[in-house]
């Protein structure tokens, strides 16, 4: 299944630098950064479970917004891309 | 229906810095900022097609991108929050 997860970290001090880094280290383990802080993330469901435990416990929650979108299976049908960074499709063909 | 409209535009230049608070004003008229650059934007498919017309002219193609994620309009179940900058409910009891 297809997540989106975004994240807003305040980086006023260097406890929530560090943090953004974490958090983008954790996603970027498991997804593809499609935007600055915005990861697309397929995983089944108890890999995503352990995944979204890690980033609640990286992030300050008085500090720190964390989103999930879950698009679901069919999710390419959900996604529209206009412009630069344009990104590869998890699902599809591999070309070598 | 609901779609959530992610952006990133290269500020590195002051032209760039302009289409980002074109964009970002765009954005908040006909929506709500949940996170920095990701607005989640709930208006009928003919009202939201002017929006994406105009955020597309908006931008430059070969340095920004601009996503949009249908969500549709079961969009309560495929959404979650931890942390900061909660959001309100478009679609909720409107308490005055």
């Amino acid at each position: 299944m297809m997540v989106l997860v975004s994240y807003d970290v305040s980086t006023v001090d260097q406890k929530g630098r560090a943090r953004l880094r974490k958090v983008a280290k954790a996603c970027q383990n498991y997804g593809q950064r499609v935007q600055n802080s915005v990861f697309e993330i397929d995983l089944d469901y108890g890999t995503f479970c352990r995944v979204k435990e890690k980033l609640m416990q990286l992030i300050d929650v008085q500090k720190d917004s964390l989103r999930f979108y879950y698009l679901g299976n069919n999710w390419h049908r959900r996604v529209e891309h206009f412009g630069a960074k344009d990104t590869y499709d998890p699902e599809g063909a591999l070309i070598l």
